[in-house]
Parts: structure tokens; C-alpha cells; sequence
């Protein structure tokens, strides 16, 4: 039987959870289990993340991103905070002030830059405007960085090390939005711990969901103090899951031999193959490096027509005014075949 | 093969999904399906339930009850509002005050009943004190109301209908937590209009996790006027799922073919029959008349003793001072089967 | 001349500022003076607040006492907290629910009591059923007690240290709302300091504004820990006056001389002169003892009707069903002459 | 005698109540008066500002325009939604996110502009980047304008009113702060209707503190629906004044002959006075045209060195990197008196 190619490149979230993940559930259904966390699947949860990032932490699995961000970020900015993150952030783009919500008003003050990879200098120059002493502006209380970025591109760990250490000075706590962190994580080749703890990490919303679960995201601690009311802001926030063992048993499924990595690995190796072959088309235009598994890419109108008639799906973006063409976001995933990129860069071919 | 006997009832949330649920939950991950309710499983959940409530209606699905209460009743109660509910309510009780954080500071004002059914009387007595015109007081806005109520007892649509007028005279909007509504109606024999919008009920959640879901709710919305912007405050608290065909499924999968009504019959038949035993032991004392699935009983420490020692699961609950023996709360669902009763019953008796 | 009765016993906060305080204010307006608390005034407060209560203090001062407890409890109560106080207490019953605002949703646990005094069992009961280790209810982490209660009857020292003792053996700090604390100073006769952390409070809202000032109120803490960053919570909710000046002189002039004692003894000497004429009156009944400036009365409602003809001003209060006549609130104040209660006994006796 | 020079060009919030406020202040405190804005000086201000802007009114005086501006746009936008205002917006920079806090967490969205005063594309341009019916964005509910600006200069109503057309055809309500209106006004010799509700504004934070008053600005309502709950807003964030007769009599004495606008049009003849004297000084570069009461002007460094040696007072400002000097702000106001000015300019001369 031939297979039918698979044209929808909107996004990591469209895709279905992996077999891996429906297994786990399925096995977790079994029979009766204590509700709210007692289960055996949560049970093994902070050491199976401690093993993996080589150092205790605290986890606590909830259904969403922005869950995951909006409490982490709640848990370390009081309301009369200020939190610093890059412009491009999805906690200031496309979670609807979730952040402000959860802190009871704590502000996000974003910070631009040139492809989501917030400048060290660039934070020092905010940190300066927004003195501790001063009532007039909220305190400082965290940065958060994005892991790969909004952009698809992949922070060196170095550079996140000198970002760490600049709010560090300032004693600002440092979040990190992992939506993606996989996808960082294969691009760079280094360890889990390398990216966050060791690079200056308190507390990691790591994303599942855009990587294969069906609904799950763990927040990591890696500073226990940080974790210690934690599980009631998620309770009264609607997101503790009575039956939490089908939260655990996802996260528990992605991790488990690699899964989340080898997801990412290969996701990663459909974006580096459709973006090589976009770049090669007459008038496109690569906005970023492709680092992860999102490709920002400007084409010509006629072109991106004709993939729409012949099916494809993907996002318009932002478009510079002034520029010929259209922006577009093209996401790949552990679901995406290379005869599914194959087939989009044959059709682009056609014009 | 001889099955084992469920020992556990602490909870109707301990259980296992039903198979349909799982069954959907597979279906629903065939292929890729647009994100954030763009599939055709939410496509189809208003109309689903417009049938089977008799009235147009606007669905949200969300994964856990605290979710679908606080989200309602945040559209319902401005920051300065008063929120009227039994004392009893879970949202008083259980719910780590999350009304107050969904509504920005809201006031819960709980009302004292004997069995967790609120007297009209005692509605309009609080009313009284609440003045629209001073502003030393929260404004109150909405009334909740709890079916069945946290006490196993079920309010009679009369009732229901008797304390929504009232409301109205005062310009409250009415919620129904309708964790265990399934059981309600399956007690009252009613029609689902019945039990709700026609006893002038505004907003439902719909409870389906207790019932035999993963974890689905649904927010109903019997007036449009206050589901206008429900969808962003989803959204900004977390509880908009990227996938959310995984929620809309498992809702569509408890509704098709009665299943939520049968489950909640199967359970309240169980509570009926555990109850029956339960009365008839020697020093036992029914705090509440058993009419959906909790059945709240007084026992002797001994035969407690020797239920926990037998295996058997259940929580100790609040025992009103210088009574002799312990309450205990004993939970059916779905799950439960005429042998598991039996057990539990057939083990008390042996002393 | 002859001076005019004064016959408005609706509230202390009817009556003008005392002569001291407008003197202040006149003082204080002489010249130019740096904004935001740079002040000779404010810099002042820590010491003069400290000598009278014989330990190092944080003084904040605002301007209504709604501010200055909410802004005071939102420095012990994070938004996931429970704060306990009496069910009378003015931040559950007269404050627009704002400790509910300026925590974010912190939930306010009232604990019934006779006569505005909470009993150290029923605190104890309470705490007993919100452990810190059960996320489905908020944590306790503030108690707050009334001084001079709703009730105008005054707890003796060794009260709330009994309270404040049980309360920090379960890590709450306590607040004490002392809008009227000089009036149940003078009636003890203690200090200050007895009166205050010597029993255990941690934070003081020292109210003014009843006493004499125009609008001014002092939140004092004796734990500087507490105080950390009360100013940017002050200044966050609009209660920072860009001319601080004019509300530290208000405060300072209040303090000066033993004013507010004597202030306070005053009012108190005449609600004792009235309570003991209305004690007398046939078809009278006290409904607590009267011990600082407030007196709660049943009197029969042809009486009430006599006085209101006369031209005396007073509340109605609630009255319990099944009794014959109407409760009455009488409260006197620095501002209220020998002349003018015995103006309304007087008229009362014409009855 | 020689009166002393006045120095102190820090802000306009350093320098005493007028004598008309003082007066109004001591009248306003001459017997009892019912509290909680059952006085008669609050019974007048309704009519008064009606009169003045042509217009009917709802007005509430708070005591500080953090409160003002806050609670006004708490009344405009819920906790889902974008406020938009200039990236140097007062709201924005100083007053420590209370507009987040009061709003229970609206983003504030803000536009970059040159001189303070937004342009209308620059609007339209955001307002195009947070579609409605995009649950991932805030909704923009309310637009907040600043006259006088915060870099002193003052928009034409024709701009208000190009400004407020187009916020309107995206359903937003506008909202003034008028912190300096006053001086807006006079700058711009127009009416105060013209300057408001006339060019589109809903809501108006009257600034009067900054102008004459002790502490006291008045929010007005020119919608009255905007106004619905804002009494219980202001009560429950502690802005309600038990003795609220002495917030109405502050702006009652600010309003009658004209005092705001002739306060305000001294203030700016002497921001002329002495921004011509700068402008004339060598080495000088104003940063924008004063219009109002606020002078930013670079100056070497000398010669700042020699003013403050001189003991004249003012705030150094951001000044930008790689410019030779700094950039300080200059403020006058009602007391300044044209020989401090001249003092100050001839003391820049002496280097």
C-alpha cells in the first residue's frame, strides 16, 4: 500500500502522539490507581529527569506550554516582579499574558534582538533601567530564555551561561522555556545537563507535546527551594490532574530510551533537508539559520500559491514591509517522512 | 481465570478510563488534525450537546473539574463579586481557592446546609446582607450549585429552580458543578434540560473524569452572552490544549450512546447496594441519604480496622465530636461491580 | 455663645481632624520638600514609632485603614494562602473583600466567635483541617486578630499571645488590624509594646484616621523580614503619596504627646458614660461589654424613633430574629463632649 | 525681608498645597460630616466638573495618580486584555505595573514614538498585530493617551482625535491620563471639553497633586457605563475615604476660578522663561520642544556641576551613548517665581 504524503508543516502540535506514548497510556490504564500523584508512574518521575540531567530535581507534569511556563515563571517572580525575556518569547507572543495571570500582574519586559537569542549586553543595558531600589519599577526577579527559540535557532550553551550569569548578579532566578529543547539539545550534541543546570538553569519547562506526547509538559526543578508551593499553584491553577498517572506515563514514555532525542534528531534532520532545499530555490530567502525544527523562509507569492493548491499547510509569517514574497513557517517533526519533505520541494520545483 | 476483587473505594477518580474512552483517544490519533480546537472532533462537540440538552449550547473542553469551575465562574464574577455556594461546595472545599484566583480576588461566601443542598431561604437571608448598593461588600454576581452535592444527596429540579429565581431577582448568574451530574440525573430520572437549563441554570461543568473519562470536562453554556471571551481565559490559564482533539474525543466518546448516563446508573446502583449493607450493620450510622455514588457512613473503629486490614480503600472523613467510631466516605463508579461490593460487605460482617 | 450639641454618634469617622493634626499639616506645607518619602517627616517614623513601642520598627503610612491592612496582609499571604481571622473582622465583612485583591486570591478563613474575640480552640480546630501538606486547601500562613474588636471589646494581652502562640506553631505570622488599638490600649492600660509583639504580632495596621487624623494610617512591623518589599507593593497599589510629608506629619502629630492615647481615653470615658445610661434605660439590653468607643444596644424601636426625631445620628446594626426593638451601633470619639451624651441620654429618658 | 530663592526644579510634586487648598482643607474640617463621600463637598463635584467640561460627568477623587490611572483603566480593560499606551507612558514606566496589578494581569502593549506623542499608524500597526479573534494575543480593549506628554510636550486634539477614531473602530475605550492636563490645556489655549471628551476620550485621570493639590486627583467619567462598579473598585483597593470630604475639597478648590488652569499656565510661562534662557545657553541641546511644564535639555557637565554646586535641584535623565554631557529634566510649577528661574539661568552663566 502506498502511503499517503503527509503536507501539513503548520506546526510540531498537529502532528499525533507517538506509538510509544498511546502504549504507555494504555498500559497505565490497567486497573485503579491512587489518584493526585500517588501513582507509580509519578512515583518514579524525579529520578528518571534526575537521571537523565545528572542532578536531583523536583517534577511536575501538566497538560500544557503555557501551564508550564506561567507556573514556573509564577513560582519565581512574585506579583510585584518584573520578568525579562527576549521579544520574540513565546510567553510574551502567544500565550495571552499567561505569565502576568498566574504572577497576579508581575510585568514581562521584553528584550529584542536579531533572531531570538537575547545579547548579554542587551540584558545588562534593561537590568540597568530597572533598579532594585527604585518603586518605580517592579524588581527583577527572573530571566527566561528560550531553548531552541521562537526563531528555530539554538543558543550556544555558552552564551546561555553568560546570560545566567549577568541575572544571576542581579539575583534574578533563570527560567527556561523548553518547548523545544530537544530539538537544542540534538542540534548542539551535548548533554541535557549541559544545557540547563550546568549553564545556569533553575527550573526547565521541558516540552513533550510538540515532540510526541499527546498532552504533556514537565516542569523541572533543579532548585528545590524554588519547587517548595509548587504543587499548590498547580492545584489551584486547574492543573493537577486527579488521574496524574496519564500525565507521568507520557512524560516517562518520551523519555525512556532516548525517545524525546531521537524525536528531535530526526525532526531536526527534516528541517535541515527542507530548508537545504529551499535555500536552493530561486528567490527564496532563509530569514534564520535552521538550527532546530523551524524554518522561517521568504518565497516568492507564486510559489507559495502553488503549494497551497497542491495541499501543503503551513503558517504565513510576519513579512517585512518593503520585500517582494510572503514569509512563511515551516515546521517538521518526528511524524514528518523524508518522501514528505521530498514531495514539498518537488512541487516547489514545478514553478 | 478468577479476577480480582476492587478494593478501592476512595474515589471515583482512581479508576481507569473506560474502554470507549480509550478507544476514541486511539481514533482520534490516526493522522495529523489542526491545533487548538480546529478538528473535527471539536467541530462537532456544541452539537452534540445541544442535542442532548435540548438547547443550543457553546462547549469548552478542559481536562480537569477545578479548570472547568474556577473558568466558568471567572465569566461569570468580576474581581469584585461575591460568588454565593453551599458550604459543602467543592469549590470551597477542595479546590485551593481556585475561584478566587481565576476571578482576580473574587469572594467565596458559603452558605450552611444540612445535607449540602442550599435552602432557598437561607440564599435569600445571605442575599440580604450582600447589598448591590454598598460597597463594603463584594457585589454578588453568581451563584453556584452542586449536583449531586458533595454529600451524595441530589437536589430535586424544584429546588434547583426555587433558588435560581431567586438568584435572578438579584441579577446572579447561576453555575452548576456538575462533577457528578451523570449521577444526578440517573437518580432523578429527569432529562438533562431538566436537571439544568430548565431549573434556569447558565453555565455547566460537565463532569466526565469521575465517569469514566482520562481527564474531560466540559464547560457548557446555556447563554451565549457569557461564553464570549471564555475562550481566552482558557487560553491564558493554561488549559487550551494545543492537540485538543485528545479532549473533545474523549467528551464525544462519554456522551455517544448514553455511555455517561449508564456509567453513572451502573455506579449509583452500587452505591445503592453497598448502602443497603451498610445500613443493616450492626452500629452503623448513614450521615446522608445515599442517592448518587458517595455513601458517608459512621462504623465502629473495629470494623474499620478490619476493612483496611482486608485490603479495602477508602478515606476517613470529618466525625463530628463525641461520637463513637469514624465517618468514612466509600466511593462507586463504573469500575465497581456487584462482587467488589459483595467483598466489602461480606468482609464487615465478619465481625 | 452656646455651642451646638453634637448629636452624630454614626461612626468615629464622622468627626473632624483633631487641631494637632491640622496644625501638622500646616507645618508641614511651609516649603518645597523631596517627593516619595524623602521627607524630614518620614524620616522620622522609624524612630518615633520605635520609642513608643520599644522596638525596632519598618513604618509605612497610608491612608485608609482598607489600605493598610490589605497591603499589610499581602506581606504575610501569598496568593495560594489561607489567612484566618474572626468571622466580625472588618477585612471579612466591610473591606470589599481587598486582602482578597491585594493577595491575588489568598482565601480569608473566618472562625466564628461570641463576641468578636476568637478562641484559641476554635483557631486550633481550624488549623486542623487545613494542613500545609494537602494542596486541595490554601496553606494557612496568616492569622489576623482585631484590636479593639468589631465588637468594641478588647482581647487582654494574654489572649493573643495564647492566639499568636498556637498560630506560629503552625508557621502563620499575625497581624493585628488596630484601627481602634489605642482605644483597647487605654481601656488595658498596658503599653504599647505589651499590647503588640510582646504578645506576638508580627505587623500593626496602627489606625489614625478614627482617632483623629484626616486620612492616615500606619503599618508598623516589628519584623523587618516582612517589610522587604512592602514599599513596591505600596507603591503598586497607588498608595504612595508622591507628598509623603502630609501623611507622615498626620502620623507624627498623632503619636506626639500621647495624643492618640489620649484621643482614645477620651472616646472611651464617654462610650462608658453612655453605655452606663443606656444600661439603665428600661427596654435596654447591651449586647457585649462596652470597653473601648463602640456600643452595640438593643433598644425598643419607639425609643430608636425618639432619638432619630431629635436629630441623633447612629446606625441600625443587625438585629436576631424574634426580638422585640432594634440593635443600634453608638460610637464616640475624641470629638464627642460630656454635654452631647448626656444630651442623648436625656432625650432617651424622655421616653 | 528677602525671600529666598527656590531652588528645586526636581519635580512638580516637591512643592507645597497652594494657600487655596490649605484653606479649603481647614473649612472642609470645621464640624462632624457623613463619611464615605456623603458629604457635601463630594455631593458638588459631579456639577462642577460637569460644568467645566460641558459635559456629564461621573467623577471620583482618589488620592494619588497611580490610583487614578489604574483604576480607571481597571475599569476599562478586563484581566484578558491588551492596554496600549507610548512605550515613555507614566503607566508604563513609573508607577511599578500597577495598571497589571489592577487589572488582575492586562498587558500593557507598548508603541515606540519620538517625542511621547504616539503616531496614529504606529497604532494602527499594533492594533493589526493583536487580532480579536487570536485567543493567543490579549484582547486590546482600552487605548491610554498622556497629555501633557512625559517629555513635555502636548498633543493637538486633532491627534487625540485621529488617535481615538482609530481605537474606536477596534472597539476600544480611551483613557487620558491628565496627570499635567492643565498644562496641556494651557499650552493649547483650547477648551476642556475640547481637549477631552470632545477629541474621543471615555475616561480622564484628572491630575490636580501635581498642580496645587495636597494629595488628590479626580478620575471622570465621561461614559457613564465605564463607571458602573468603579465605586467598589475603589473601595476594595483601599481609595475609598472614610472622611472622603477632604479628597472632594482639594479639587473643588483646584476647579473654582479657573485655579488649575492659571496654576498651570504660570508653570508653563515659567518652563518658557527658562527653556529660552537654556536654549540661548552654548553647548545646550533641548531634547524636544517644551510645551508644558518640563524642560529636558543636555547640558555639559560642567555646567550641571556648577548648578548643583550652586544648590539648585533636578534629576539627571537617560542620556544617550555617545553624546558629550548629560540630559537633565527641569520642572516648574504654580511656585515657581520668575526670579528662581532667573537665578538659575544667570548661575548657567556664570561658567
Amino acid at each position: 500500500m502506498v502511503e499517503q504524503i503527509r503536507k501539513n508543516f503548520s506546526s510540531d502540535n498537529v502532528v499525533p502522539a507517538c506509538p510509544a506514548v498511546m502504549s504507555a497510556l494504555a498500559a497505565a490504564n490497567a486497573d485503579a490507581a491512587p489518584a493526585y500523584g500517588g501513582d507509580a508512574w509519578t512515583a518514579r518521575l524525579d529520578d528518571v529527569v534526575a537521571d537523565i540531567f545528572e542532578h536531583p530535581v523536583k517534577v511536575f507534569p501538566v497538560a500544557t506550554g503555557t501551564a508550564a511556563n506561567a507556573l514556573a515563571l509564577a513560582a519565581l517572580a512574585p506579583p510585584y516582579a518584573a520578568i525579562l525575556c527576549d521579544e520574540s518569547a513565546h510567553i510574551a507572543q502567544s500565550e495571552c499574558a499567561a505569565p502576568d495571570f498566574f504572577t497576579g500582574g508581575a510585568r514581562l519586559v521584553t528584550i529584542p534582538s536579531e533572531d531570538g537569542r537575547m545579547a548579554p549586553d542587551a540584558l545588562s543595558y534593561m537590568l540597568d533601567r530597572l533598579p532594585a531600589d527604585d518603586v518605580h519599577n517592579p524588581l527583577p526577579t527572573a530571566l527566561s530564555l528560550t531553548q531552541a527559540t521562537e526563531w528555530g535557532t539554538v543558543y550556544p550553551p555558552a552564551r546561555i551561561a553568560e546570560l545566567t550569569t549577568r541575572a544571576r548578579s542581579r539575583n534574578l532566578a533563570v527560567h527556561m522555556d523548553g518547548a523545544r529543547l530537544a530539538n537544542a539539545i540534538a542540534h548542539l550534541g551535548c548533554s541535557p545537563s549541559e544545557a540547563t543546570w550546568k549553564a545556569g538553569i533553575d527550573v526547565l519547562s521541558l516540552g513533550m507535546t510538540k515532540n510526541g506526547a499527546m498532552a504533556a509538559e514537565a516542569v523541572v526543578f533543579f532548585n528545590p527551594a524554588h519547587a517548595e508551593q509548587f504543587a499548590r499553584r498547580r492545584k489551584r491553577s486547574g492543573h493537577d490532574w486527579s488521574k496524574q498517572r496519564f500525565l507521568s506515563a507520557q512524560v516517562l514514555a518520551c523519555l525512556e530510551d532516548d525517545l524525546w532525542l531521537n524525536n528531535a534528531r530526526h525532526a531536526n534532520a527534516m528541517a535541515q533537508r527542507l530548508a537545504g532545499g529551499l535555500f536552493r530555490h530561486p528567490g527564496s530567502r532563509m530569514l534564520y539559520e535552521t538550527q532546530a525544527n523551524e524554518i522561517f523562509v521568504l518565497l516568492p507569492d507564486r510559489a507559495i500559491a502553488h503549494l497551497r493548491t497542491a495541499g501543503f499547510a503551513f503558517h504565513n509569517w510576519d513579512t517585512p514591509q518593503g520585500v517582494d514574497g510572503t514569509v512563511i513557517r515551516l515546521v517538521t517533526s518526528y511524524y514528518t517522512r523524508i518522501a514528505d519533505v521530498d514531495a514539498l520541494l518537488e512541487t516547489l520545483s514545478e514553478i
